[in-house]
């Protein structure tokens, strides 16, 4: 018998259909012989809702007072999940964040989680209950509602299955798992059956929209066994863990690529100690991501920079550079838009030469330029022009052995269901 | 320097305009020089939103989980009157009922208040914050989240105040106070400035809809001075107290009226003991309410009986009257509806002879005959049939001297405000 925690998010329960194929689904899990603990997400558009309600009275209101509000969502869910389970037949227990025991710092909008006391929900289990939590939200030592920010309610289920030491945290979405490169570039995409924690953080891009990196860094603190899988079949998803062992003949996990990306370049700049931290520091404190840094060799005293951020950040970053340049003096600027970042990413390249260089063939052969490389032991990304992307991922995903036989069917949740 | 619990409806902050005129309404409260406790409702239609989505999912959820989902809605509501308030450039801090200190037994969906720690109100308060508290809703001493029942946020209003020994209740609602009788009936229905907590209760089918009796029975108890009055217009209301002025020469406070009643009669009933209680106990069991009960004198060992019900309830109380014939026996029962209940109410009525023999002297001269009469100290009520109503009210209103030359404007809330 197994403790399993079940995320179910926003779009899983968005509708009463929805809602009742999601509690079968978790008395089925139940009725395998499971103590099941459920994390949900506020249903459809509900937060999207609150926020728009809100604005219309105050645009700016105070982070107390949203999470109040905001916190109302999943309150709602928890509540009509737990009904629908009766409803079928299950038994299962609502809790809010604080009645759950998440206690965080008094961050509102963006609170950390300093500690989780989950009596009750043993209590609850302990009853044959089915717990059902409220993903996101958590209370302040002061008493205080408080909500996790981004990613929260991944965050909740990974952060509860540390707590109560279950074996298996379950992230279910509409889709079947995590895939070696978005299907709806290429067809004969794989689904990736295991990938390791670092793995999945590099692959954040292919990931984000299922599974939260901040999520993945909690689970790989605590090393709490992650597995994602689609709410819809009963297909078995992808494990995410510490070892994740390689299929024969495959050492890249993952093509990941991240579009709108903008290249600044600073050139002749004078090589005083500090320099890079003036630079970054004041696009940092203007609220730029900077993605990634490359310096050419210094020659007669003057280096050449390189970096990309958001294409959407471009002329802010440039306008910044700029007013630094008393600090850092600098012959000229140079920038480009329109380009892509692609990488490649696998746990088993650092013992594996050759890989990068597979890369830069496969993009070669297309007639295409690099210009930009940044590498770590798991990963080789290039930054290329956006134009013949399609072709680029297609060819390094045969490249690395990745292509599968079976098309992905990409659609609504529909036409996956099995 | 007061301090005033000001309570408003659901109607009060159903839309963005009307959540702006209290929060307006409730920083010119503070501006006075008051330190001021808002306790809201959920907007509006929200509770019943509510309450369609759960039935779509379980006809008939656990009680533990609607009050779940229920006081969401009071929570949305505190979050966004605070952020209005904030808005406009005051300062108030949102409480649910956990958060305010309000313990309850655990009798979900009708819990009953059973301690308030303020603490936490009395602390906001110390610095200059005005205090927003979510109606209708509570905590067990298990940390279960309950709802307190019907008129719940008038409760939650009546009993913080006497928690916190506020100098006042004010209850603002979209009527200006109460009135001597409905005014959709007599135009020159006259407002009360004050009745006592004994009047207000008899009254009570008059003040129903903007102040629940078991608010009035609260505040009775812990002499917590009430004040009715609108959300709208800044007229002086009604205030509910232990000792209320009457005004010269006026014995009768006001006229209330009850329709769609039912005498049901038993006729020729054994005089055995536990006759009554066999009656009315299976009636009660059954859930039907018993108003008035009268009993005519007994000869020769038969008595007669009769009492109302609800017109709805008149076929069922029929039934059950037959099935307890064998405990009960009895010659025949007769039934009659379409009758109305029309009562006066006041505390000086028992020192001034005469007050009920005018008002069957009114009814006379309109040519009604009466079915029923039941007094009690503060009140005398008729059972009539229901057609000349509207003729009946006015003419008592007129003989008890209640006529006020001013005519009342029953609109829209646009049409009363000032």
């Amino acid at each position: 018998m197994s403790l399993i925690v079940m995320k179910f998010g926003g779009s899983s329960v968005g509708t009463p259909e929805r809602m009742q194929r999601v509690a079968k689904r978790i008395i089925e899990r139940q009725q395998e012989g499971h103590r099941i603990v459920v994390v949900v997400s506020a249903m459809g558009d509900t937060t999207d809702d609150l926020i728009d309600q809100s604005k219309l009275l105050n645009p700016n209101p105070p982070a107390r007072e949203m999470d109040m509000l905001l916190t109302t969502g999943e309150q709602i869910s928890i509540a009509l999940l737990s009904m629908t389970i009766h409803q079928l037949g299950g038994k299962a227990t609502s809790y809010t964040g604080w009645q759950a025991g998440f206690i965080t710092d008094d961050n509102h909008g963006k609170a950390r989680i300093q500690d989780i006391r989950p009596e009750r929900i043993f209590k609850a289990l302990a009853q044959d209950q089915i717990v059902v939590v409220a993903g996101f939200q958590a209370m302040s030592a002061d008493g205080e509602i408080t909500t996790l920010g981004r990613g929260g309610s991944d965050t909740t289920a990974v952060a509860l299955a540390a707590a109560i030491k279950a074996d298996l945290c379950e992230i279910y979405t509409d889709v079947d798992g995590i895939y070696s490169t978005d299907p709806r570039v290429v067809k004969c995409a794989r689904k990736i059956n295991e990938i390791s924690y670092d793995e999945m953080l590099e692959l954040a891009h292919l990931g984000a929209a299922v599974l939260h990196p901040r999520a993945v860094e909690y689970a790989k603190h605590n090393n709490v066994c992650l597995v994602v899988r689609s709410s819809f079949t009963y297909n078995e998803g992808t494990f995410v863990k510490e070892e994740a062992v390689m299929e024969q003949g495959v050492v890249v996990r993952g093509i990941a690529f991240d579009k709108n990306v903008a290249r600044i370049s600073i050139l002749g700049v004078e090589d005083v100690p500090g320099v890079l931290a003036n630079v970054f520091g004041a696009l940092a404190q203007n609220g730029i991501d900077v993605d990634i840094i490359v310096q050419s060799g210094v020659s007669v005293g003057k280096a050449d920079f390189s970096f990309t951020v958001s294409a959407s950040d471009k002329d802010k970053a440039i306008q910044v550079i700029e007013s630094v340049r008393d600090a850092v003096p600098y012959r000229e600027t140079s920038s480009e838009d329109g380009l892509v970042k692609i990488s490649i990413v696998g746990a088993g390249m650092v013992s594996n030469p050759g890989v990068a260089a597979t890369m830069f063939q496969a993009i070669s052969e297309l007639g295409v330029s690099i210009k930009m490389v940044s590498t770590s032991e798991i990963k080789v990304s290039c930054v290329i022009a956006a134009e013949p992307l399609q072709d680029v991922v297609r060819a390094l995903h045969t490249a690395y052995g990745l292509d599968t036989e079976e098309q992905v069917f990409v659609g609504g949740p529909q036409d996956r269901r099995e």
